[in-house]
């Protein structure tokens, strides 16, 4: 269901390449959710239902529910549940281990959690990777390449190529387009276009429009492809819309402005 | 109390760098045990209760305990108490995300499950890393630097200086030696004698030896400083040293044997 033509046509019905990412901040959770992991529960659940129109997937950044021990991950599974079945659930992990390990990552991501697609960092190369892919060609594999945040410049372009392209020329013969699509953030857009020229046939992930800064139309015409191809993340200004009780609402007007925005890169000749 | 001094008392009075890693496979626990997460549970705190002796530090991979979702991590916690006060707990986790995202995971492991020390990836650079330190002065981050698995020629070694040198290079100023240590490998013991010139100050978190092969030996003569200075990682060959019920007994000797090579080391005239 969710290959790259499935998970276009998904975009192409919603015209809409949104995906909201769920970094349910304790701080800025509305006091009319309740407290601590029973607000971020209907905080989140809230969310999903008002936002699921316009977006095409989710992400909710594990950590944040991690920070809850044992009652935030039961937590996230009931979340994970209220997604409706057509989108994307993208357990944003960053998860990186060998062999063995990696397995059982996968394993709580896609089994345990039921997610579709989980992040993985790079760092410890190909057999910290694959097993995220082997045994589940019907999952995503999210593998960080160029991310959006100032750290980037300490390693990422370590190197000559840099190290993020030497990634990106690595690992696509390590899963196809169908299970593997990569991070690239929106804040350097003038990359971006450089690293579709790298990676065509692939879908990317892209974060850090909104709060961190990105342009949303400068990442448009940068990644767009024939097959659609990117996944733009929308988080804070989408979560925290309002920081009242009707922070719901907000949060669905935030998601439809992003999307209106998107729509006419499906209305144009790549169709 | 484990400040790079507190920790190199806490071996010298043990006369041991032991580390046992709890990667409690599935398959392999014993049936006397039990089955699913109460078997793994009981499997855990018994190699911890008969290795204590000998170990000055455990390190439990989340990965097995995260593939029983809520469950596994309530145990993992449950698991992390039954550790001796004095013995250093390393949540290895091998997160790494920007910002906001990594107090969480920060928060999670310190506080959450109670661990002293989190391995940290680096890919996304300093402001990944350095929150793991900023208001967690007593605890460990262990950046990983160079892997001992066949992967790590993917991009560890990318550029010149390889990668990993710039990640030790770099990294020692966002950290003292009392919050951040290094993992490498066993595996290759002629880079962990560069690595050790590279990072005089700094303890080494070194898996590898036993299973995947590294020279217990061949380590202790790379790296071995005026502090100590290495953690020696064992999971496998401890944690499987027999398939039955004698598995505590057998992980025991194991965990002792290790201990005696160790002990020289702590006789001579590095004190």
């Amino acid at each position: 269901m969710h290959t790259r033509q499935g998970l276009f046509e998904l975009m192409q019905h919603k015209k809409s390449c949104l995906c909201v990412g769920l970094d349910p901040d304790p701080q800025r959770i509305p006091v009319s959710c309740g407290t601590g992991v029973t607000g971020m529960e209907v905080f989140c659940k809230t969310i999903i239902e008002e936002t699921a129109d316009f977006a095409v997937a989710f992400k909710p950044n594990l950590a944040f529910f991690e920070q809850y021990g044992a009652e935030g991950w039961a937590a996230l599974s009931r979340i994970i549940e209220s997604v409706p079945d057509d989108v994307l659930v993208i357990a944003d992990a960053k998860r990186g281990d060998i062999g063995n390990t990696a397995r059982h990552y996968a394993k709580s991501m896609f089994d345990g959690l039921g997610a579709h697609a989980v992040t993985v960092a790079p760092y410890m190369g190909k057999d910290s990777v694959v097993p995220f892919m082997e045994g589940f060609e019907n999952q995503w594999t999210v593998l960080l390449a160029l991310t959006s945040n100032a750290g980037a410049d300490d390693f990422e372009f370590h190197g000559n190529p840099p190290l993020y392209e030497r990634v990106i020329e690595r690992s696509q013969s390590w899963g196809s387009f169908d299970q593997l699509m990569y991070v690239v953030g929106a804040t350097r857009p003038e990359k971006l276009r450089e690293i579709r020229m790298l990676a065509p046939d692939y879908f990317f992930l892209v974060p850090g429009v909104g709060a961190q800064g990105g342009d949303l139309d400068e990442v448009m015409k940068a990644g767009w492809t024939n097959f659609g191809g990117l996944l733009i993340n929308a988080s804070r200004s989408i979560l925290y819309a309002s920081a009242d009780g009707d922070f719901g609402e907000a949060a669905r007007n935030e998601a439809n402005r992003m999307q209106k925005r998107m729509q006419p890169y499906f209305e144009n000749s790549f169709e």
